[in-house]
C-alpha cells in the first residue's frame, strides 16, 4: 500500500452535475463552431511546430479542478482551432468530403458514454445485433446481393463495420490469400498474384505489404497494376492478359480489386466485365469491390448501373463516413463467405470462451477485423438513417451531383480550362490550359485565399484514338460537404477564374 | 439530373438549435445512465436474436422529423440498454476495465464535432502536433526511455496513438519483419521466427497470421510459444534455448514480444533478462513490450520496477483506454526507430503529396498505422490529463491496487478458496478449492445474480518445486472501474462465498 493511497488522495472524478454542465457547454461549442465555420481559412495556415509550441513541456501534476475547464475552452480557440483544417467548411473541396452530421455526432457521443466493448456478442449483444441489422438494411438500400445479407444468406455471408476501407481491403485480401492457399495445396504464398488498376487506392499495395506479398510500395512482383483506359476505369483486356500470363508462368491469381469510384477521379472499373474474365471454380480469384467513396450512389436508382456486376463480388466496401453524413470512422463491409474471413482472422483464447460463442448462434465481430476491441459504431449510422430516411440521404447526394454538373459545365464553357476525366460522381477533375507548373501555381493561389481548399492528382492523358499520351496534373473539385451550397461552388469557380487571370497577367506582364 | 433533385427534396439537416437541444438531452441521458447503472444486471441477460427482433426489417424511407428523436430516446431504453453489458457498472470485474470518464467522453464528442481528418499533418496540423506532444508527455510520466521521445530522440523515435494494442503489436511485427529482411539479405520470410510467452495476448499469433507467418492460430512453425514459470512470466532460459536452436537450424529470430501484465493474470515477463539474451547487432531481434493493461502502473514510482529493461525495447504499447480513464480507443505506442515503421507502412500516392510532407519537418501519422484515416484521439487523453493531473491518475490506480490487496487477503484467509497466480496488479486470479467443473458452476452462479460480472481463464499449475503440474480454471477479479468502491468489491466477495456455500450444500444434499 502506498503512502498516497493511505492518505486517500482523491482521483477527483467529474461529478454527474459537472458532466452535464461541461457536456452542454461542449455541445454548444460544437454548434457554435459549425455556425462560425466560414470565419476561418479552410486549410489551417500554421507552420510546422506552431501548435506544439503553445503547449507546455509536461502534463499537469495536480488535478485541474473546475476552473480548468475554462482554460480548456480557451485553448480550443487558441491552440486547437487555428490548427484545424476545416473539413466541415462549406468551401472544403479537397480529398473527399467527410461529413459529420448532428445525428451522427450524437451517436458517437452515445457510444462513448455507454463505454461498452463489442469484441464478442456477449460483451454487449446490442452492439452486435444492431450492427448486423443495420448492415442488412443497407444491403437492401444499396441493392447489394442477398449473398451479403446475414439472414437471406442463412448466415453464410454478412456485413460488419470496419474502421476504414483500408482495413476492409486488407481483411478481404487476407481472406482471399487463405482461400487460395487452401484451394491450391502445395502452392506457396510467393506464387499468389493480386490485380488492381493503376488508379486503385494505395490501400491495395499497403495491404499486400502488410500481408507479406510486397516488400515496398514499388514492389509489383506479386501485385499487378492494370492500366486504365480513357474512361479512367480498368482495361479489362489487359487484366485478362495479365492473369493468363501469370497462370502460364505457374502463378495463382488470387485477388482482384475492382474500384467503383477511384480516389483520383472516381473512375469506375467495369465490374461486370471484370467478373467475366476471372475464370471459375478453384481457379477464380476473390473479387473485392472498393466503392469507398462512390458506393453510396447505389442508394439512387439512377446510379445503380455503375454497380453492375457487384452481385457476383466476394466482398464490397463503402464508407458511410465520407458522403453519407456519418462521422469517421464507419466503413461498411460485406463478404459473401464469412468462413473465409474467419479462417484468416479467428482466434479464441481461453479467456474469451463463452456459452454464446460456443452455441454458434451469435456473431463475434472481433473475428471479422484486425483489432480485438470495437466501438458501437452502428449507433451513428442508425441515428443518421432514422433522422434522414433514405429519401433524405438521396436528396443530399443528388444536390451535390447537380452542383457538380453545373461546375463541370462552367469549366467546359471556359476556354481557359479543360475537364480532364469523365465525371461519374460529384467530383470534377479539371485544369487550366497550360503546363503542370501553371496548374500547381493556380492551386496554390486558390488555396492561399483561405476561402476554399482543393487538392490535386496526377492523371494519364489519352489522345483522340484512346491511346496513352503522357500524364498531367489535375485539380480536384470534390463536392459533398453538408454545408456546401451552390453559391459556395459558384464562389469557388469565381476564385479559380480570378486567380487564373491574375497569374496569366503576371506571367505575361 | 434526377426528378427528385429537380423537385428539391430537402435532406432535412438538423438545425443548429435542434443539435443543441438533442445534444443536451443526450448528455443528460448519459449522465442519467451513469447514475442509474446499478439498476441493471451487469451482464446483459438477452438471448441471441432478442435485440434484432425489436428492430424493423428495413430502414425508414422518409426523414424522421423532430418527433423521431423522442422515439430514439425511447428505443435507447427499450432496445439498446437491455442489450448492453455495462462495462461502467461498479460490479463489472470481467476482462479488464474500460473506463469512460467524463473528461474523456467530452474529448471524443469534440473530436466528432470537429470532424477533421488526421491522416497527414496538413489535413489538420493540431491533430498531429497535440498527439505528438501528449505522447512525449507520457514518455516522462511513465519513465520511458528518451529514445521514444520525439524531441529528445531528435525525431528518430516517437509515439503515436493506435486504435488498439492488437494493431500496435501488428505494426511492431511488420517493422521488425522488414528490418530483419533488410539486415539479412537472401533470407526469406519463411525463415523468420517470433517469440512470445504462452501467456502472451492472442494478438501476437493474429499479427503473425496477418503478416503471413502463420497459416492458422495453431501454426507455430514460425512463432514459438515460450513456457512461463511459476511467476506466470516467461522462462527466459527457454527463450534463449529456443533462439539458439532456431539459429543453429538456419532460422532468423526477428521479433520477441515481452508482456508486462498478461491478459490472464497480469504476469510479467522479466524484460531486462529477456533483453539480455537477445544477442547484438544485426542478429538481435526486435523487442516489443506489450503492457496493454498494466503499463499505466509505470505512472507510480512504486511499480516502476515491473518495467526494468524497457529502456532497451524497440517498441512499447500501453492502453489509455483500459485503466487510465480514457474511453476506447486510445492505445499509446512508441518506437525507438520510426524509420523501421515507415519502411513497413509508408506509401505516398500523388494525391497525398504536399509541401509540408516533402519538407520532412512534419509527421504524417498515416504512415505509422494500418488505416489511412484517423480521428483526433489525443483530445480525450489531453482532457483526462488536464482534469485529473498525474496525481489524480495515480490516486485512481492506487485505490484499485488497495482494493485488490484486500480482496486477495480475503481469498487467502478463506479455506474454501485459493489464489492461483501471483498478484502484480489490481487483478486477482483465484478459484474455489475443487474441480474445474465446480469453478465453472460458481462463476455461472455468481454472474447469474446480475450484481457482478467476472470472467475466467485457464492457467498452468506448478508444484512446490516449480515444476508444471497440469492446468486449472481460474476466476478473474479484475478491479479497475471508475465507479467501483471498496464496498462493491466486498459485495462481490460476499456473493462468491454465498454462492460457493449454496453450491456445496446442493451437491452434498
Amino acid at each position: 500500500m502506498s503512502d498516497k493511497a493511505a492518505k486517500g488522495v482523491d482521483p477527483a472524478h467529474m461529478s454527474s452535475a459537472e458532466f452535464r454542465e461541461r457536456g452542454h457547454e461542449m455541445v454548444d461549442w460544437i454548434a457554435d463552431y459549425w455556425d462560425r465555420l466560414d470565419q476561418w481559412p479552410v486549410r489551417s495556415q500554421v507552420s510546422p511546430g506552431d501548435i506544439a509550441a503553445k503547449m507546455p513541456d509536461n502534463p499537469p501534476e495536480q488535478p485541474g479542478g473546475p476552473e480548468e475547464w475554462g482554460a480548456i475552452f480557451q485553448d480550443l480557440e487558441e491552440i486547437i482551432v487555428p490548427g484545424i483544417t476545416h473539413w466541415q467548411h462549406p468551401g472544403f473541396f479537397a480529398y473527399f468530403p467527410a461529413n459529420a452530421s448532428g445525428p451522427s455526432v450524437l451517436g458517437e457521443l452515445l457510444s462513448a458514454g455507454l463505454g461498452a466493448q463489442g469484441m464478442l456478442w456477449q460483451t454487449s449483444p446490442a452492439m452486435t445485433e444492431v450492427e448486423t441489422r443495420v448492415l442488412d438494411w443497407m444491403v437492401g438500400a444499396f441493392g447489394l446481393p442477398d449473398a451479403f445479407h446475414t439472414e437471406r444468406s442463412s448466415g453464410v455471408g454478412g456485413g460488419v463495420i470496419q474502421g476504414t476501407a483500408s482495413e476492409a481491403t486488407l481483411v478481404a485480401m487476407l481472406a482471399a490469400r487463405g482461400q487460395a492457399l487452401r484451394d491450391n495445396p502445395g502452392v506457396s504464398a510467393d506464387s499468389l498474384t493480386a490485380y488492381a488498376s493503376e488508379q486503385a487506392h494505395s490501400s491495395v499495395i499497403k495491404a499486400a505489404m502488410i500481408a507479406g506479398l510486397a516488400a515496398h510500395p514499388d514492389d509489383f512482383s506479386q501485385v499487378r497494376k492494370i492500366p486504365v483506359d480513357a474512361t479512367m476505369g480498368m482495361d479489362v483486356d489487359q487484366l485478362a492478359r495479365h492473369m493468363a500470363e501469370d497462370r502460364r508462368a505457374g502463378r495463382v491469381p488470387f485477388f482482384v480489386c475492382a474500384t467503383v469510384g477511384t480516389t483520383a477521379t472516381t473512375g469506375v472499373d467495369p465490374v461486370e466485365r471484370v467478373a467475366g474474365v476471372l475464370g471459375s471454380g478453384g481457379e477464380r480469384p476473390w473479387l473485392h469491390v472498393d466503392a469507398a467513396f462512390a458506393g453510396v450512389m447505389a442508394l439512387c436508382p439512377e446510379y445503380r448501373h455503375l454497380f453492375r456486376g457487384v452481385d457476383v463480388a466476394d466482398s464490397f466496401v463503402v464508407n458511410a463516413h465520407k458522403w453519407l453524413l456519418t462521422n469517421f470512422d464507419c466503413s461498411l463491409f460485406w463478404v459473401r463467405d464469412r468462413h473465409a474471413l474467419l479462417s484468416a482472422l479467428a482466434i479464441t483464447p481461453d479467456y474469451l470462451r463463452n456459452a454464446a460463442t460456443e452455441s454458434g448462434r451469435v456473431i463475434d465481430y472481433r473475428d471479422w477485423q484486425i483489432p480485438l476491441g470495437r466501438r458501437f459504431r452502428a449507433l451513428k449510422l442508425w441515428f443518421v438513417l432514422r433522422h434522414y430516411g433514405l429519401e433524405g440521404l438521396r436528396a443530399h447526394l443528388r444536390k451535390h451531383m447537380d452542383m457538380a454538373a453545373k461546375f463541370e459545365q462552367w469549366v467546359r464553357e471556359d476556354a481557359r480550362f479543360e475537364v480532364v476525366a469523365p465525371r461519374t460522381s460529384s467530383l470534377v477533375c479539371f485544369r487550366p490550359v497550360g503546363s503542370d507548373g501553371q496548374a500547381h501555381a493556380l492551386l496554390d493561389a486558390v488555396n492561399a485565399t483561405g476561402e476554399v481548399y482543393l487538392t490535386h492528382c496526377m492523371l494519364p492523358r489519352f489522345d483522340e484514338h484512346g491511346d496513352r499520351a503522357g500524364s498531367c496534373m489535375a485539380l480536384r473539385m470534390a463536392i459533398g460537404g453538408m454545408k456546401t451550397r451552390l453559391e459556395d461552388v459558384a464562389r469557388a469557380w469565381s476564385i479559380l477564374t480570378e486567380q487564373a487571370d491574375r497569374l496569366s497577367a503576371s506571367s505575361s506582364g
